[in-house]
């Protein structure tokens, strides 16, 4: 396959459309693209290059690597100053370019090629595209919901007693990738990073880490500190499972809670209120319905039940309980306190009201969702929600 | 542990001067750090925050998360404009910032911190910096050597007739995962990305990638187009593996050479070529020589062989022939025709050439090695080098 673009026609011409529009509301003349995760949502492949969006006329693709592409699309170049000579649209007056994921150097590098535009930023236009997902893309997101349930139905089998929470996750793991998980997930940030997920045993929940995620855990190593830890999984304690589900480039979030012996009265209240937030703001999930609205519910619920201190974190709180996912783990809409983000028809968000229970660990549940004109939001992730006992 | 500092203090006082005398050369006056690799580099730790370094006076740490740290050290912040009223040295003419890894955005944001400071690029004095490893940082390098070569060992133990590569690798990372490896590691640039490392048989070896790695693949998706595609492993294939050797935050790079049945004779030349490259290169790896010439050296035994065709690929050829590492896969110093670096005692690098033969695959070896004062370079990945028949 040497075609350039990887998306069916119909895809990548109602891509282009949707950015067209968001550029023009943004008063973007072009956009010049060259994050790998917006040059996949706009192409259905990563090349090393340059994607040049003008608001009318003629995409050009300009291609660093892969060799090998079809030369009636790809522009092969070896660097970006080989652009403006083959630009064939009319000079913009300003240029969007993606600020928020392209380094310092870069950005000055290459709006240097354009010295007469002004910048604009290019990530804002790209994050509010792609948080509103095409049918096409709903497809893809659905695909990975359904394998991760898969590897999710294998986890009680996977435990073996005496355990500790990373050789649970070892083999949590290999069978993610026997079913097909691709083993990374896109994050955008720097200082985000993240593996294929994490599972987090016991008061281990309780250690915070630096990362912006909705759980902590001290991992193995200071270099990476997040995750499981080593702790042997002993009765009493809660096994919080949230790993990695991409499996078609568009990812699913998904999390379960398992269990040895008998858990605090309090876990299992807090497990059921976690469940009880996802069905309540899954009814209230439809267009128009504010994403601080949703987050103000599910804290409400918490402290309605006692357990505010415990809700998204207890040491260290996380600032949101849900988010917009798909090519990467973190798009919008962002359901936070301060979020301006209003749920669109096409938006796809996970939802994490969870708990750290001192003592016991982490409880809750995750699930990944479908905002739909006329009905609640679907639930992409389906699978029984109750407490499982290993 | 609450300190914030988990480096020995001897170890983290010589970090700051090495720094300290970068940044004097650079003519830089203060450095702000924010970097995830940098922040470990000078603490031993991850967090989200900054490091203030003056060229003199005190170091300040402002902190975001994770909450709980030893306030004599870290002072915690909620965003950067409140590091200003903070700072306790003499405000700086100039400062320096990540401008190659920080997104422009950030830069942005932090230069109005200093609203009468000219820009310095704090990344380049970051990077000089951390190419010369301390004797610390060689033990923490030279056990994830040790811990990598005992997973090579067990490889040819995992294969089961009739796996494809994708089989095998998982089999490889679940032992690399039960033998502590971290599961992730770092790497700079952000079109740069990769899982837990490559497995490549038979003619995928031979298919090109977007990304700036020594080898390619098809990869399982085109959302990843790197590595593994499931190519069933065959008689007449050889079967490259290039894994993560991530043990310690400090990492070795390390590959070897696997094969079925027997290789075309082409095949079999090329590794030894392989091996002979790094024998040359091992010994004239001194303080002094220049990396160009190492790269010179490698492409002439490749060209006097009859080998040069299939040198570092075959339809796309990598730029380089090895790479500096250490907390990142790829830092100084860089082994490539048009390298500026000069070898000195105390870097690390790796050392890669392979050769793609078509209808065979990758074939060659990679080693790790570390710069001396008075001996040829030492191998930290000091395992066989022939083929390993399965």
């Amino acid at each position: 396959m040497n075609n350039l673009i990887l998306l069916p026609p119909d895809e990548s011409d109602l891509r282009l459309q949707k950015l067209r529009q968001t550029m023009q509301a943004a008063g973007a003349d072009a956009l010049l693209v060259s994050d790998n995760a917006n040059i996949y949502y706009l192409t259905g492949r990563v090349f090393t290059g340059y994607i040049y969006i003008p608001l009318s006329g003629t995409v050009q693709y300009f291609v660093r690597r892969p060799v090998g592409l079809d030369h009636a699309t790809a522009q092969y170049i070896r660097k970006p100053e080989d652009i403006p000579a083959l630009l064939i649209s009319t000079v913009p007056s300003n240029i969007a370019l993606e600020l928020d994921s392209a380094c310092y150097s870069l950005v000055q590098r290459l709006s240097r090629l354009f010295p007469d535009a002004s910048l604009v930023n290019g990530s804002a236009i790209l994050r509010q595209c792609r948080a509103v997902k095409t049918r096409y893309e709903i497809e893809q997101i659905s695909v990975s919901g359904v394998k991760q349930q898969r590897v999710y139905k294998l986890i009680p089998h996977l435990y073996r007693p005496g355990m500790t929470d990373i050789e649970l996750q070892i083999e949590i793991e290999r069978a993610s990738r026997l079913e097909g998980c691709l083993g990374q997930f896109r994050i955008s940030g720097s200082s985000m990073e993240l593996y294929m997920g994490n599972i987090i045993a016991g008061p281990n929940a309780d250690t915070p880490t630096p990362y912006d995620f909705a759980m902590g855990g001290a991992g193995q190593d200071p270099s990476l500190p997040v995750g499981s830890n080593g702790t042997a999984i002993e009765p009493g304690m809660s096994v919080m499972v949230d790993v990695n589900g991409n499996y078609t480039g568009y990812m699913t979030d998904m999390t379960r809670t398992y269990a040895l012996g008998t858990l605090h009265p309090n876990a299992l209240k807090a497990h059921q209120c976690s469940i009880d937030i996802c069905a309540a703001i899954q009814k209230i999930a439809v267009p128009g319905t504010k994403a601080s609205d949703m987050f103000e519910l599910a804290e409400k619920m918490a402290r309605d039940n006692g357990l505010y201190d415990y809700f998204m974190g207890h040491r260290q709180k996380a600032g949101f309980v849900g988010h917009g996912l798909g090519i990467e783990i973190n798009e919008l809409p962002v359901i936070a306190p301060r979020s301006r983000d209003t749920l669109q028809e096409g938006n796809v968000f996970a939802l994490e009201p969870k708990f750290v229970i001192p003592g016991t660990g982490a409880v809750g549940i995750e699930n990944t969702y479908v905002v739909r004109a006329d009905a609640p939001a679907l639930c992409l992730t389906d699978a029984p929600v109750d407490i499982v006992y290993l």
